[in-house]
């Protein structure tokens, strides 16, 4: 009971802060995006192939959560794109709270898309809105056909859902059209991309939906 | 600060139910092992591979961790372990009062072995003792090189790290050598197994290693 009442109480706190982050994105003209994903199924290496397709269109801006190295900041850095860390040390989420504080010494300026990649977790990061207007899910097809049944929050409340790693699925022993299936048993709505950021399989498709509906939503 | 007081409290009640199932654990001459792993790395798999080669030696039973379905339990009692469903809801991790009540519920009995598979999350459950005597961590070899620097306290406390997926190893682009040595830099002391659940390459060190660890510490 006592557990329940803590995190009522945290996630509702969480939820004032998320409404004022939203506030500001519309005022600023701001699309906040949240990509979320476990570790290792390919949220930067997503990000890698994704921004540079957008930044003729629009000024873009990356805040990385990770729990203690800049490896992810440093990758966009180097990808030409400024980006801001957050560390979150033994959290494992990035809540609405920690996005407030980064914009203070990150400042929005003449930013058009705000790209949020969350900790890699698939768990808590779904259960905390950060104002965002969008979330991305990327999953690792080789984690297996039965996630989304057993980690239904973060694909119910995705947008977009990406399946990367789709070059090992010969090797994997998964299924897509089952994977696929499942999804869509969570979350019948969101448009599925099936992709390899190491092949490109599947990026162009992505790119351009993605680039529609940011430029679609500013 | 709220957040740290309400951590730090939350752990420590963690750590007084923690004590009181070791204290258990020891009279009952009961073996306790959490797996731990991100969603998708084949924590049952391993289980799977793993227990048959102890159930002559020892009475076995496991604890699954799960947000919301028996999908491990089910595959555990398939494989003639008996197995009792934590279902975690939204909760991210196992704790130790979940473990009491487990208990409660489903008596050791003459249990030798007590294995108790978390909840898939590279973060949380590395943070809650659960009066444990041993932990086993899995991780995905195609989860990438670098994350054992990302996600370091589930690497750091575990006991026996295990290298799952090898096989995938050839297409995905991860290094073994890298891998290893960043596990290494973390974690000197507790042996790596690189093993693949699904060709069955590697499992045989494993289980007899395990075997060992298992009958020495009863």
């Amino acid at each position: 009971m006592e557990r329940v009442a803590v995190e009522t109480r945290v996630l509702s706190k969480n939820e004032e802060c998320a409404q004022a982050n939203r506030q500001l994105f519309k005022e600023r003209g701001v699309v906040a995006v949240n990509f979320m994903s476990a570790p290792g199924a390919g949220k930067t290496s997503v990000l890698e192939k994704t921004l540079p397709a957008l930044k003729d269109d629009c000024e873009i801006a990356v805040i990385e959560g990770d729990l203690y190295t800049t490896l992810d900041a440093d990758r966009m850095h180097s990808a030409g794109i400024p980006a801001y860390q957050i560390t979150t040390g033994t959290c494992c989420h990035l809540d609405a709270r920690m996005i407030t504080r980064a914009l203070d010494e990150f400042p929005l300026g003449d930013t058009r898309l705000l790209v949020i990649e969350n900790v890699g977790n698939m768990v808590c990061p779904a259960e905390f809105d950060l104002g965002e207007d969008f979330r991305v899910m990327v999953y690792s097809a080789v984690e297996g056909a039965e996630k989304p049944q057993k980690y239904p929050l973060m694909f119910q409340t995705a947008g977009a859902i990406l399946l990367n790693k789709i070059d090992l699925i010969p090797y994997a022993g998964v299924s897509l059209e089952e994977l696929t299936a499942n999804v869509r048993k969570v979350n019948p709505k969101a448009p599925v991309f099936p992709i390899s950021c190491r092949t490109g399989e599947g990026i162009p498709p992505w790119t351009n939906w993605f680039r529609e509906l940011v430029l679609g939503l500013q």
